[in-house]
């Protein structure tokens, strides 16, 4: 069996991807290591998981979260991973990391990013970015491969708006400057951690636009588009909560280049995304939502021509802790390690 | 006292002008006429009226619905009000139509708005529509008065929309053709009748777009914003459903003419609007959402510049029941009778 | 015009006053005191209160928190009113206190209570306990007038199940020890301060029991039943919390000492609270719900008789925020300062 | 592989025996069987599902839905399940049916239950009472076993208070006519069938107490009990909905016969139930909600005992659409067909 490490495995992120590990038919779990709940059960603090997972919490220094393993997921927040890889990296493992820490290839990138989140500018791990590979398989396959060491997971806003642009890009579809990403998260894209404005109160019966000065996620959409485009593109993105808990609907616009019908665009991203993948593609009469793909790790993507108004317009839906996050690492790791793709993923959700 | 009807007195619409009006100092309700329930008490239909309105509800026909009254709401779909409205008015009544009956002045108009909705497009009362006037008295002011006689009341996304807009679009602030709403409303904007979509479990945990195709409010917000403009105009227009029951946000952007703060915006709109409005204007860095508006017949307006891009983006906030539809039509009919526009608003909503 | 100030004007106790006193036409908030926030605008911390209570919210050592008022709301929690209430009434003021401080009449009861919350057993005030009122106006119209300087507060859980059982055990309708109140409450309940409890992904779609060793306010309970039925007596009391943030209901049974009809049993309930209580009965063939009395400070109780069992069955329902806290607050408000008991609760809620 | 067919396939409990079976390593669905729907995909239905199981609806007269299987999940109401099983269990299927028809094994006790849900008194398949057995197997290991041909799969309210209080019941600890089942579900429970009741403005934010008349799953629980207890039993049971979509809570009191401690209890129930079961067994100082088994099989109970009123207090919470509907019809099709009983129920569930 492959063996497998979760740093930060009590975040949501972290439970995310010993949810998905538990089941999946070649890998088990050496190590959970968190801050905080050393000692404890990770089935004593998420006790769904009691009969399936009942590891004990282990803290950075025990030798237990010492051992070589063969993949490791840093469920951590940003600053965290570029402080551990290389030793990771040094005992032979490869590492997956959920923040925007290997995202980016340069140290002015990064720091665009890190000045949008309130970070120190500077990099710790410079030397690692170069190998770091940018983990959307769907638009990285070439470089996501059994060589690829180093994984720097997607933001989850980002994975909703690169899947439903990303074919509109590659083909020049509409105007590059005209793209706007209007992006609704649900309430668990904040993680574990209370706070005033996603106590249950302020939140049920809200919803509200918020970090309009620029979230940081538009770095990824940009750079990711712009290599799509074949030229530097910006975009407006607009980061807004709403009530319910998994889920992220992108709505997504751009400026038609040219006349072409809803049809023909379909098949630009039928062919784009080809079989099998985790992306499915949907005609604008069909009414899909976040629910079905709850608990899952596909994109649904609806296609719409304003025809009034010369516009493209997609609706990009996933869950943002699955294809948003541990579920866009499963898939990483699944490639990385030589696995088939869909390996672990042969959950269709539940309804309702 | 005034005496007012309501006409689909256990709508949605019904019940909440009929909650408003329980506490209006000047107004008190005559009849409530509806199809179903006849011979029910409201209170019994909605058991929160108990001992505040217990009226008993009467069919069309009889006597008590045919009385004559100073103000008459029609709380009823597409199509009833135009049927009943010169019947009214030959009382004496002033109306007050919740529906797209009396929204446009031309029958031209209307037939574009009713094949949107699948209604005939023919307008049956063709000569009331010179005298209805659109009923969003922040626009209107000048038209909306003592005289004014059949008040076509606004679109809860029009609401949104255009009061999030309008002082935007008088300015010449964005390119026309330049303007995107992506509108979310909460499940009480689709009314009272059960249908799978509107399902508890089909819609908790649930968001997504429809009537891709195009939302009949767009012709209103067109047509106001062509106004104020001073040109014709088209927009995108998305129409999202989000899990909550009251409230719409509309996330509105334009292309900016030419650069300037937004600052500078936020002055355009309190002069626009003015003082003692129902329209608040916030800046960027203000966190708001529909709870603050919730009960209430507020316009809570956030004020963005992306100067990255180059857009304005506005959020627009109301609770779609209020100032979207039962709040307007109240407001309309203290300025027609006469009253102060706040008269029987002074609630605050409440938290959380 | 009355004067009142608010202590601890922040959280949901203190707010929901304020929401209140806004509209009470003979009552204008002279002070907001609280810890936190000091120096802003209460309508910067609940931006639906703009332009209708715009009030700075002062500390406790500020001029404005000192100068002398009608009335004293101490929204505050266990512990704080006892240090505080004897400088209000000094100043001349009444003093109606949220907490459990002015809840018992001896130091024993009090320490019984503060043992299952943790706090100190000593009470800090208790010459003050004597003239404290338990402010239940259906149970207590006798001791609270005009005379009254300080009022106890109900328990919101008490309110609910004092009010759905106190014509049962005044008439003796069943065994003293049967009695079992099965109480579920909305999140809005444990107050405005975060917790990992009650963020908002850990409480959606979540139900459970919680201090199942004892909540405190099963002291009111059995204090007061106790008094009713002229005889100690215990009840088995757990506490619920579901995923709604206002309101209240609780299921109480009993088992009957004599055959006795619903009908009967209603017409004793009826004549319990009177005409024109803030208690409304209704037949067990009734659907009520807690969406009923949102936002009003209403109780709707529903009676039924389990004729296989012999068990007398009442569900109770309330808004823990109105009837449980700051709508009780304002009604012994009314009554201790001798104005019409319902001034000021015009409002019938709203719906949906 | 194991042949399956699922007749009412598009119901909740449909879609969640298709859901299961999907992913079940043994078993293959031969034919989904339904009313409405025919010719259209499951996944069109269900979107989720797309990719996982995209198999054609069939009509009941469909050569498809005529071929014999294996096992035939009954997922239809009441009624229905009587006039179709003679006719698979002479094919050769083995027959597990989600309704009432096969819980009863007299037509006196099926009387009593169909008079409590308006149905016909009737049975209409009386020769086949005799070789139901109910199928909740904690209960019933000797009776459910490779012989069964025909399981009455258990009520979603029974379940839980079955599992909550058999322990008990076998090992006499209270005294029989005491038992108290207050039971709280999420809206799934009522099915997918809209009606005003659980239209979502009517059911966010609101919670009620229904059936006060009687729930029929009392039957169901008295019986399974009284055999445990070795003596005819009587429950008061009240039915609620509170707004979630998956679980049930059950708080079940009754008077303890004799002093005994909670951990003695807990040894009672630990040795009932035994390792490896579906049933997790808690002291009452742990904090478990309905959340912790959402989407699985398992059913967590908390033990608590009342010491100052000499009360068993057991809080049982399931996922009613699994344990208490599809998953326990897999778990009985598991042991039915003489595979391992936990087969196919690899799943933790997933938080939040």
């Amino acid at each position: 069996m492959i063996k497998a490490k979760v740093v930060g495995a009590c975040g949501y992120g972290g439970v995310g991807i010993t949810e998905l590990l538990t089941t999946h038919p070649e890998v088990e779990i050496n190590a959970l290591v968190n801050l905080h709940n050393v000692g404890s059960s990770i089935s004593d603090v998420y006790p769904h998981l009691k009969g399936f997972c009942d590891l004990t919490i282990v803290g950075h220094d025990d030798p237990k979260a010492q051992e070589p393993v063969d993949v490791v997921f840093m469920a951590t927040p940003d600053g965290v991973g570029m402080t551990l890889a290389q030793n990771e990296l040094d005992k032979g493992a490869k590492v997956i990391d959920y923040s925007g820490d290997f995202r980016f290839n340069t140290t002015e990138a990064y720091a665009d990013y890190a000045g949008r989140i309130g970070k120190p500018l500077e990099h710790l791990a410079p030397t690692l970015l170069p190998k770091a590979v940018y983990g959307l398989p769907e638009l990285h396959r070439d470089a996501i491969n059994s060589n690829t060491e180093l994984v720097g997971n997607p933001g989850c806003f980002a994975v909703s708006c690169l899947l439903g642009l990303a074919p509109t890009a590659k083909a020049g579809l509409v105007l590059p400057d005209s793209i706007i990403c209007d992006c609704k998260t649900g309430v668990s894209g904040a993680g574990k951690t209370p706070s005033p404005t996603f106590h249950y109160p302020a939140r049920y019966e809200n919803m509200n636009a918020y970090k309009l000065a620029g979230h940081q996620h538009v770095c990824e959409v940009e750079r990711e588009l712009g290599i799509l485009a074949g030229e530097e593109l910006k975009v407006t993105f607009t980061s807004q909560v709403v009530p319910l808990c998994r889920g992220i609907m992108s709505t997504l616009y751009g400026t038609l280049n040219n006349k072409i019908s809803e049809d023909d665009i379909i098949d630009i991203y039928k062919e784009f995304y080809g079989d099998n993948s985790f992306v499915r593609i949907y005609s604008s009469d069909t009414t899909v939502g976040t629910q079905q793909v709850r608990g899952t790790n596909y994109c649904n993507v609806v296609i719409s021509v304003d025809e009034r108004t010369s516009r493209l317009r997609v609706v990009s839906y996933i869950d943002n802790l699955m294809k948003g996050q541990a579920g866009s690492a499963m898939q990483n790791m699944n490639i990385i390690l030589g696995l088939p793709e869909k390996t672990g993923f042969d959950r269709p959700g539940m309804h309702p």
